[in-house]
């Protein structure tokens, strides 16, 4: 930690900072600079904030050095982590496309969109079950019903299943029926179900909060590997800009930059991180090129009827095509579809 | 609804849109514009929304008339909402301040702050005992026993005590506890919280999600009302931008906008709206002179002590400073504290 | 325009409204909805603006129907314009690159560089003159020496060269010298600028401002189009959000969204877009993937020695090893570099 | 400069930071950390910036200790600069008022506008006559004839004038009829402008881009400083964010952060800052609440009826009324309009 003093600190503040320092286990050094005095904390202590520091009379400012989040570094683990899905794997050198439904909306139709996409090439259907609504009047979701579904699904194809989880007290319940657990862009600082989520074993894919930091998305990831389950999946889905050309702004750039910083697998959800049918085609094939690990898209046979999500929504025909063109993509990328 | 046809779209599209509307149960109107065909859809349908409608063929957006929100609107209910807590009002004549530390830490801690901030003019205190921290690694609140302190501080001092609530299955021992409960603003989104405080009839003090529009957070609020708990305290606390010389960006401009728009009381949160102490007097002042019926703060005998938010905390004198001068404001705007 | 009334509005202010709209000459049609009055103005104007509209007492809001510029839009011009840089095309079936260093610092250095990006497949060589500075203690460009060294370095290689155009007052001094003129993200909404080389005949390079929405970026290039000169080239560099992790969020869905409402050529410039160097090949490989008609990008044979933009920029190698990349991804969309 | 070098980095990288850094006139200190190795930099080299540093192979980021402004900083000049215009004074403990239309129109009306608001309380008159507009078929102002007008608005009332400067090649001419140069929002980093203004010594407005950080802002007023004109007004005139109640998000905040920081005198803009004619006056005395030395506002006695800006524009009578409410709020922070 690098700890700047305000213009003018006397010598009684510099000697605070330097005692808390030492109080905290880490070895000071003061920097006399022309205008500032410095002082530089030396020790791995990622968990002393640098809102500790600057919480002190005298600190105009704290700079940390280490990155907040540990477990999640490339620094402590250099080899990509590849997550088991059934038979299927992510994180490896093939892209992993999980498709499907925004809801599950009968049994019949989340077998019929099954079968589609895995035909197509999907390691991996998705479904919700429990619908996080922005509007209270809005389709809630089938809730238990739709897990059935989805597990039914899974024994006509073989096709693992994922589906969003919204509360602790669902996990046990989720984690029953389903492959693995998503967390929405609205709980990713749902501290508590991320524990919860961190205490159950399945995979869970991790959406990056509207408006998360890259370094608050990989504490979030750093929550539920320190809970003890090493199986994160993060997914980029859009961020919240002054852009109104789409719903989100799809960032592609965390792709390669989280890349460098950890080992855990990355896939891009074009289908939120637009909010636009036309654009998910092309930003599914950015996605690959930017080097990520997998897709996860909004099919479903006739949007207009869906439940949920129509206007992001691609038909059947359309996942086929996109699979088609993709492939090339991940081709050129020296990885296979 | 307003619904704009794509450029050259054919008959078919257009008597299957109107068909739709009829659906819906509202009345269409076809307009013939210069460039674009574009029908309008009559009739009190909020719950239908622009979603549903872009996702049918032919269709370029669809744009709402009504808002999305019905109960909190001032359209519905045209006078303030008053909010009774204990021997208080929030929303009246009375500009209300609702202070404390961010963590409760101990039973001397919480009396010791209540007391002061009770004679300086505070109507409630504030405390957290369930934290949300964005690092895994940090403080999470003293949970039960932290509730229990604020219960006899209450006791102690009569104020009313006003603390966090992080998940559904805590609703109802945190409202055995305390007279209001506090959503985050990690939490604006979490229906399921929502539906759960909505249940409750304590009154709850909802704070903008970081990344929500006015919207977003109104609906917010009516997930709370639509469940029966008419009890609803709006909280500006900050939103997220480009800005980087505070921790985010306090949008006063929100509080006369709610006002004109619904009948529910606004408070400013100026401690976590900034992250920094200087500036926590300053926007209390400005919070009170757009019209702001309360202010939420972070108060702390020594804040470099503090285990949570230390830099944004004010001290005891700072706040009975900042009480003074805001009085001044207040009664500028025909108000008192 | 659809003009929404507030509720409760009288006769007179409708009847206002409704005046007015037959006064700019279009058909006034009143819709009396269940909770609002509306009134739709039929008529292609598109030079009257929502503003003027929501000035009248009795208005809510007013939303266009059509898009506000005319001459940019595919409505008008359905085919992709492609524009001629000496002997080459952009906006055609080839990717087109555009490299050199941010400033040009010597005649040695830029015919270096240019004989390099030639032979790794660049059509043009990029160079900066004037160069527009945050900081006033930085290094300002060559200016008019400069622009003799990149008309040098045309000489020696043959290859087009772009510079940016600072000012109303040098356009006519740039374009004697450079073959494409190039508007800055800081210059996107000066509009005597826009003007200047809307009068001038060369191709203009348009860079998005940073914080411009995609009508706001439409619009400028409608200035320059609607001054005489048809020659623009669009250019995506990245957006102001809240995230820290790159200088800029390079929003790519901006390019297939522009091709399908506009007729002119697209690019992308990933060395500003991230000001990351290890970022700019894949985010190069994400804009070719997503429909780029061109890439704008910052080499130097030593970065650390480079006088601007160093971090960002990458070496001669990086950027043959860049072309071998994005000429695989490039023929998986069914193009060439 | 607190240079952070990448993790596992060899001696001879270490030692090209340390030499660059002699090199460039400062002191270099190594810090063998945990986890890292880092270089301070000792000497006050503002001009040497972080991106210098970080273009040098090995070095993972560069965290600037001293602001890269220096006449503007408070640091410098300890006391608060007061601006004479006229026989007025911005900045010292009167909040002073400029008020008008947004562009000037005829005679007859600036001069009616120019009595009506001196007669309220106004220091100084605002007019636009070179107006930026972004859509290029709106009206661009009167040019020559709006700047004679302003001139003789002044003659009649003896109120100062205030108008906007849009190109370097404009500065004198426009310098010759007025007061005071503005420079907007999308001028604030045109650098050749603020060198031109920099170099006439008529007190200059300098407006925020929407999209600067306090940094960028501090930067650009530094600009005009360090070209020879001391008379820097700064105005806070609103952000863009994703916030869409309002045109931009005005960030009262940077008001009091501002105080701290330099000693130029800071005003607000609230009538661009939100875009919606209600909440002009509550944010108007939001701003001198949180401490703002004046006020730039936008009045029109028929605001459907202005050219420019209608939605946003107050009537005479609402700015009489804002006038007395708002005098309310300057006396309770101990000051007068």
């Amino acid at each position: 930690m690098i700890i700047v003093m305000k213009p003018n600190v006397g010598k009684s503040e510099i000697d605070h900072v330097i005692e808390k320092v030492e109080e905290v286990g880490c070895k000071a050094i003061l920097l006399e600079g022309t205008n500032r005095k410095v002082i530089a904390a030396i020790g791995d202590k990622r968990d002393v904030s640098p809102e500790f520091w600057s919480a002190i009379p005298g600190v105009e400012k704290a700079v940390p050095i280490l990155a907040p989040y540990k477990i999640a570094s490339r620094e402590v683990k250099k080899t990509d982590t590849e997550i088991k899905i059934n038979d299927q794997i992510i994180g490896g050198n093939k892209v992993s496309v999980i498709a499907g439904p925004c809801a599950v909306e009968s049994q019949d139709q989340i077998n019929f969109i099954a079968d589609k996409v895995k035909k197509a090439g999907a390691i991996a259907l998705r479904g919700g079950a429990f619908k996080p609504r922005t509007n209270p009047y809005s389709f809630q979701g089938l809730r238990e019903e739709g897990l059935e579904y989805l597990a039914k699904a899974r024994e006509a194809t073989g096709l693992a299943v994922v589906t969003e989880v919204l509360s602790p007290e669902h996990v046990k319940l989720v984690s029953s029926y389903v492959d693995v657990l998503q967390i929405g862009t609205r709980n990713m600082a749902n501290f508590l179900l991320l524990q919860a989520v961190g205490e159950c074993k399945k995979p869970v894919i991790l959406k990056r909060g509207m408006s998360a930091t890259m370094d608050e998305f990989l504490l979030a990831g750093e929550y539920i590997l320190s809970h003890g389950n090493p199986n994160v999946i993060l997914c980029e889905r859009g961020i919240r800009t002054f852009e109104n050309h789409t719903r989100f702004t799809l960032s592609l750039s965390i792709v390669p930059q989280l890349k460098k910083l950890t080992h855990l697998p990355i896939i891009v959800d074009p289908s939120h991180g637009t909010g636009v049918r036309d654009l998910v085609k092309p930003m599914s094939k950015g996605a690959i090129a930017v080097g990520a690990d997998g897709l996860l898209l909004e099919v479903h046979p006739d949007p207009e009827k869906a439940f949920v999500d129509g206007p992001q929504t691609i038909t059947i025909e359309e996942f086929e095509n996109l699979m088609t063109e993709s492939r090339a993509i991940a081709r050129a990328v020296g990885r296979d579809i």
